[in-house]
């Protein structure tokens, strides 16, 4: 049966002849302005003479963003033009709100609201668009209201431009539709199309190709203003990437296609996720800023007990490292999953998620306060690696023969840890929802409450992208489903975040970008970790696995010469200026045994916060940061440099007064140098208080971590 | 991570050079060849000078098929020439099996085999072709053994070749990726594009474009030799439709791809769906084969003592003729399954699917030997019909407010009865995924134990098409899971079927051509059910839905014009010739109520057989068939015509000698005609034995249905 349900739906639609011949009427309209609540930043909204929607934002009383356009296009309509103010409704709120983890304790939400109800004729079509000024930033979004004229809308492209005023500093990645796992440039609009030029190439995926970057971006103008441009609630929606006029210094966005090259399938009533500016010219400002945060929903849930930030160790860095050691367990690569029998298949003896290995980082993570164990390689179908070109690469319920799942439970929880599932699915997302349900209950047969997640290679449904409409979906889809499995998830190669953990805060952490695996893989600059909290890091947080004691792979003597752009000092800074309630201890147990003193600074570092306070920072370059643990009254200090030694200024004013404090610092020695003397640091204790500004010498590639503790009368 | 598992992936393959530049070398080699187990069936094979495969059929001596290629072509290697013959090995078989229904209790598998075990050098290429040859037809196969130079193959193209010798009748529908929901054209090579012009506009679908055909496709010689042409047992392969050249009188195979020009994504080792051809000289062989059964593998199951055969009544025809009615409980076509609250949705009024009717049709049911009550339109979602265009249309564990489930299981299992479920899932197949886990456990929680499924619009996985790889992947995944929860399938919109329910017995029927529905939407001429049997039928039963009494829908009066091309005599025959396990009344219970004499045969009528003689039969023409009811000595027999009247000879010679029977007519009265006197028949009782030799008139458009009873000593 199909040609009657066609004809019934087109008779539903009839008289919605939604294209006209006649013209568009003009209608000219007086602008609409909006202030933040500190009256810093002014966004005015108008109309041009074609009724095409315009908007302007100023910082300071200076232009940041000239008349830019707005508007979205439909197969069905296009909300473009020929509109006409209806209403123009202007709110504030100042509330504030408690997140179940994150870097403070409660959040403020201040903010002042403008809706402008538009209108357009022949046929009628109804656009709102939101603004939302914070002190902060701004956030705007699109919302397609029901109306009798458009019910579905195939969405071609948004039209939303963002004109800058100048040839900015920009801090950017390639457009991708597929990955995000660059190293960032340094460039400006103007040397965009060179910087774009040096990433020929880099990667596997679908490049968009032209002058195409991605979000979160930042921008630094020639006054010192930064600007994060990215995207708050992505949902139901593709992903955007910025298409960049070089001359005109404009922006403007570029929504990942399918591969039939439709951007979404949308129904109205929709909201499209907030394009969001983080606007300051104070760059701790960018650092601090909830704003992505405050334009996400409220938790979605009502019981969260059952989630807990932690900190894990993991049969990983092996694999990347360690003498030719595989995730599958046999070299057999004609295995298939399912079909093989592992048991008569020949064990490859290179396989580290094995019973017996992983009952030893049991033990090292119960002995040193670690909560848990992540296993890569613990399921069967990793033999014939081969994403996109078959239907079913792994199964999420079939152990290798050498992983007894039963044995090692038992054992991780008479010692109080707890094991991390590992999912990778070679990106055939149809594949993981069909087995899904049964993925997730075999999780909570054997007790384990957080999964790792994984898409590397080309998507399966084969007409998307890792970043297109359905994958959106997809990724929102596996976090919903593992919470009603009250399971925690870090997802790997997913569409970068956009704030929705804290509508689903089991969503614990993501990849989304060139995260501490790239040491082994041509190695990450210092400077690398000093860019991704201004961009990467806004939309929620990275599994970015620090704590790399080992940073020269020479030392494994397989031929590998990368060395990590860090000192181990440095590696202990990260777990401040890297926040995340899921945080890896990367290296090899055997690493840290080799400097028991500077892991316990890892053993002791919480991975859930009070209230931070951001006290230096400058893209690229170095970032200092202070935290209070959320439940204790212990302060932690991170600070981290570039390439360039430095001295860091720690102003301790942020101490309650008259509290005596010791402090434990955690330097690198004078000495040191990320390439050439990684493993010098020093460990020191010194009696502090409010009154205190501690200077800090950084190494080149280095940092400095501090643990400060009350002392107690 | 990504970059990573690439570089792996690729060490892994290392020293696979798939393609060389070395000249392929030309093998000469001596014809195998074979024979059917009677002779009249001759296979020859042979390389061509290079390399080339190449297969002939002779049939009573006479040349079938001519020299035709045979390959298959994959982006990382082609098998298609440069071959020589490494072994031939011949065997012969000759066994039985038992399906769970069908039109035998037994089935004889009696065939011999030649395996031809091909190598092409530079890189090695490894292919055997497997022929099989039955007294009734010719199937082969490729298989891809497990092989050290090639792994996966992106099969691009399969390049087999069916040549002709004349220009053939076919009787055959345009090929097409997504329906096949088409009236049958009779025409012949020559003649085939203007046939094919005369469908223009007649689908939404994808049509493949060309002089590209289906399979089952239907040919007969000037010679009188039919030939059926089709596939068995497609798994994880994509189905296969045939371009013609009209001048050469030659097929070729098209394999369906997905929308990225794929055709399947196969890892070694990989057998193809076998091509088969059933052939014979008188065409009631052609309806009685079960070669493509046998073809197939044995059941999957070890209990299937859950299958049971069944006849059903529904919640459906209505939606078609009655008064505008409506699978949808509201006319808000902007309501969202999941969103909306349907409780506050006004109701439409035209809701058939609602409580108090559902009990009716139980009723009905109860009291007419009827086993089952489909309901469509019972679940959210058909509100805003729109395939393709949004990730979620359905939800498959939600009643309507008015579909009370509970209340309805109960009144239902009190009077014996069955609820059929329904799964329209708008072609998005993806999103059914998702819900099959708890669509599954809501049917085993209500007591339903058989889903109809539905496919209508375009396939979500946007990459795919009905028909392509993942599509009939996706159809057999849900026939094994619904398996797993001993549920029985019928499926719409699904892949064209080829034998796999012999494996998977639950998947008790499909539509997969061009139902009795569309009497509704254009009528279907009374040859479509005489050609359908020697086409579609050859790969499984169709949910064809018989039974329709009242053939003019003018009398419902709401301006439809169709009259279906039967009369009501012709209705009760066609639960002979369309032989299902799942049959359907398809009328509503009022009109069946107006000719109870005549629905007595529709309550008698078996739907599984312990034998079938076809005693008459010409393709399009008219059709006589008798069959023994499995579970008695009753003997039932249905004959049906074209708009030509006819003298069915039905020749009781089958009957055991010396047993006396009544047999009970229903036939045509001496005015009857589908076009003017559609519901004249009469019932009338005789004697008879196995000498009785009965001739009965058969109406324009008409037929007769037959139940022979034994007489009690």
């Amino acid at each position: 049966m199909r040609i009657k349900f066609f004809s019934g739906a087109l008779s539903l639609f009839t008289g919605l002849s939604l294209f006209s011949l006649s013209s568009l009427s003009a209608s000219a309209a007086t602008p609409a302005s909006i202030s933040s609540p500190n009256g810093n930043i002014k966004l005015e909204f108008k109309l041009d003479n074609l009724g095409a929607p315009l908007y302007s934002i100023s910082y300071k009383e200076k232009t940041l963003v000239a008349d830019s356009k707005l508007g979205l296009v439909g197969s069905e309509a296009e909300f473009i033009s020929g509109f006409s103010i209806a209403s123009v409704d202007t709110t504030s709120s100042d509330t504030s709100w408690t997140p179940v983890w994150g870097e403070y304790a409660s959040v403020r939400d201040n903010h002042r609201e403008m809706a402008v109800k538009l209108v357009a004729p022949n046929p009628e079509r109804l656009l709102t668009i939101r603004f939302r000024l914070f002190d902060d930033g701004v956030g705007f979004r699109y919302e397609l209201p029901l109306q009798d004229k458009v019910n579905y809308l195939t969405l071609m492209a948004e039209k939303t431009e963002f004109r800058f005023c100048d040839d900015h500093t920009l801090f950017c990645i390639p457009g991708d539709y597929d990955t995000d796992e660059y190293l960032w440039s340094e460039t400006s609009f103007s040397s965009l199309p060179e910087a774009l030029a040096s990433y020929a190439g880099h990667s596997e995926a679908q490049r968009a190709g032209g002058n195409t970057i991605q979000t979160p971006l930042l921008l630094k103008t020639k006054d010192h203003v930064y600007v994060n441009l990215h995207e708050a609630a992505l949902v139901g929606y593709p992903a955007m990437l910025l298409d960049t006029n070089t001359a005109r210094f404009s922006l403007s966005s570029h929504l990942v296609p399918d591969r039939l090259g439709v951007a979404g399938y949308l129904q109205l009533p929709f909201s499209t996720p907030w394009r969001t500016l983080i606007i300051s010219d104070d760059a701790r400002d960018i650092l601090a800023s909830q704003l992505i945060y405050n334009l996400n929903e409220p938790c979605a849930f009502e019981d969260t007990s059952w989630i807990r930030p932690m900190k894990f160790v993991g049969v990983w860095w092996e694999m990347f490292v360690g003498h030719k050691k595989t995730w599958a367990y046999s070299d057999d690569y004609r295995a298939k999953p399912g079909i093989t029998d592992y048991d008569k298949l020949t064990p490859n003896g290179r396989h580290p998620a094995n019973t017996a290995n992983v009952l030893k980082y049991v033990d090292f993570a119960a002995d040193h306060n670690i909560d848990a164990v992540l296993v890569e390689g613990w399921n069967q179908g990793w033999e014939d690696w081969c994403s996109f070109r078959k239907n079913r690469q792994f199964l999420f319920d079939a152990p290798y023969p050498d992983f007894d799942v039963d044995s090692i439970q038992r054992y991780a929880n008479s010692r109080g840890v707890k094991i991390i599932m590992h999912h990778e699915t070679a990106a055939n997302a149809a594949d993981y929802e069909r087995q899904l349900d049964r993925a997730f209950a075999f999780m909570n047969d054997h007790g384990y409450d957080a999964v790792k997640t994984g898409y590397v290679g080309a998507i399966i449904p084969r007409s998307e992208h890792h970043t297109s409409q359905w994958m959106v979906d997809h990724v929102l889809y596996v976090a919903d489903q593992a919470a009603r499995h009250h399971i925690m998830v870090d997802s790997h190669e997913a569409p970068r975040p956009t704030g929705l953990c804290r509508t689903y805060p089991n969503w614990v952490a993501q990849e989304s970008a060139r995260g501490g695996e790239f040491e082994s893989m041509g190695g990450n600059p210092p400077s690398h970790t000093c860019i991704l909290p201004f961009t990467r890091l806004k939309g929620g947080p990275m599994d970015y696995t620090p704590g790399l004691f080992e940073t020269r792979l020479s030392y494994y003597g397989e031929g590998k010469t990368e060395q990590a752009g860090t000192t181990i000092a440095r590696q202990l800074a990260l777990y401040l200026t890297m926040p995340s309630p899921l945080q890896m201890a990367c290296d090899l147990p055997e690493n840290y045994l080799r400097f028991p003193d500077a892991f316990k600074f890892i053993e002791d570092v919480p991975v859930d916060w009070k209230d931070s306070k951001y006290l230096e920072a400058e893209p690229a370059r170095y970032i200092t940061v202070a935290r209070l643990d959320k439940n204790s009254d212990d302060w932690y200090v991170g600070a981290i440099t570039d390439h360039n030694a430095r001295t860091a200024t720690i102003d301790l004013s942020f101490l309650p007064v008259g509290v005596k404090y010791e402090a434990t610092i955690y330097e690198d020695a004078p000495d040191a140098d990320w390439k050439e003397n990684p493993q010098a640091y020093r460990i020191r204790k010194v009696k502090v208080n409010s009154r205190t500004r501690l200077r800090q010498h950084l190494a080149p590639g280095g940092g400095c971590a501090i643990r400060i503790t009350p002392i107690s009368k």
